[in-house]
């Protein structure tokens, strides 16, 4: 059977990075970008929306956009691409063991028998500093964005999970990638593999 | 410095044996019952109570035992104990390097410098076999048992410490004893030690 670990993490704590370095350190793949390729060939939206929308509610609230989100066979646009979404994520489960970045990942395959579940988390300044090295500065304020982001990613998964995000309880490990560091996260998820 | 390890867990997650081991490992001490009789030597008051009001909400819940919580010296005797407990956690870790288990002595400690907060829990099935072995049956089922403790330690950290209980952000590193095991809670966060 194979083996995935799923990666939840808070923006700008490292969890894509801890991801990646894991996932080679495994010689498994790990899907985060990758599968943003798949689900825009999978689905004909634009990488953009799904980069926006496959993980975030949107900016305005659900109700905002409920009109104007065009209705593809009686789904919205955000439902198509949940659905698309989940049904990739359970094919590449069941192609190799593999370790996946966010996407609800850890909800959708939380049938599946040898699953890690993962939630890297970190301090304000830790992720603020992070944000800026790799997105470069905005108008907004570095914590501005992270509180937004969490929002609308919290909202997001508890939406389409009616789980919590980020509770202690829905992961086998919860790491704070500031404190702990990058390499060490990517160790101690490789020992528990 | 003294480097402090504090471990909250749920009822019946195995962190209080997680916190011993560790300790030995370590070869430093772990304040856990040790930490009820010295309480118990310094406050004055029952142990049972201690064991009892010094981690939980009164089961009838605060206002129920407002007006018969006798006052000493204007504070409440759940209030004197807390102060009492607060200090002894303090002087504890000044004195040497330590586990501590439980208590709020993640938040007590928190400007620590060196201190490592962990957080233990564990699924369901696993909590309730893992009582009923420890502490027998009763007329309660394991369940509602352990639904009662969560909710009662829960409500006594937010409290005291107008934090959430078990939530990741509050902890550097979270992990699922019930999943992962009590040996290999114990090795990782050794490790970070």
């Amino acid at each position: 059977m194979n083996r995935i670990v799923t990666i939840s993490r808070e923006f700008g704590s490292g969890g894509r990075t801890i991801g990646k370095h894991l996932a080679e350190k495994l010689g498994i793949p790990c899907y985060d970008s990758e599968l943003l390729d798949k689900i825009e060939e999978k689905s004909g939206l634009a990488k953009e929306y799904i980069a926006e929308r496959g993980e975030y509610t949107p900016k305005g609230g659900w109700l905002a956009t409920a009109f104007a989100d065009r209705s593809l066979n009686g789904l919205s646009v955000q439902d198509y691409l949940w659905t698309v979404q989940r049904k990739l994520i359970i094919e590449l489960a069941e192609e190799s063991s593999c370790v996946i970045v966010g996407r609800c990942a850890d909800y959708i395959l939380q049938d599946q028998q040898d699953l890690l579940k993962v939630f890297i988390h970190a301090d304000m300044p830790s992720r603020a500093k992070r944000i800026v090295e790799l997105y470069g500065e905005r108008d907004e304020t570095p914590e501005k964005r992270l509180r937004d982001k969490d929002r609308r990613r919290s909202a997001y998964y508890h939406f389409y999970t009616d789980m919590e995000w980020g509770r202690t309880q829905n992961y086998h490990i919860a790491l704070d990638s500031g404190v702990l560091g990058i390499d060490r996260c990517v160790d101690i998820i490789a020992s528990l593999y």
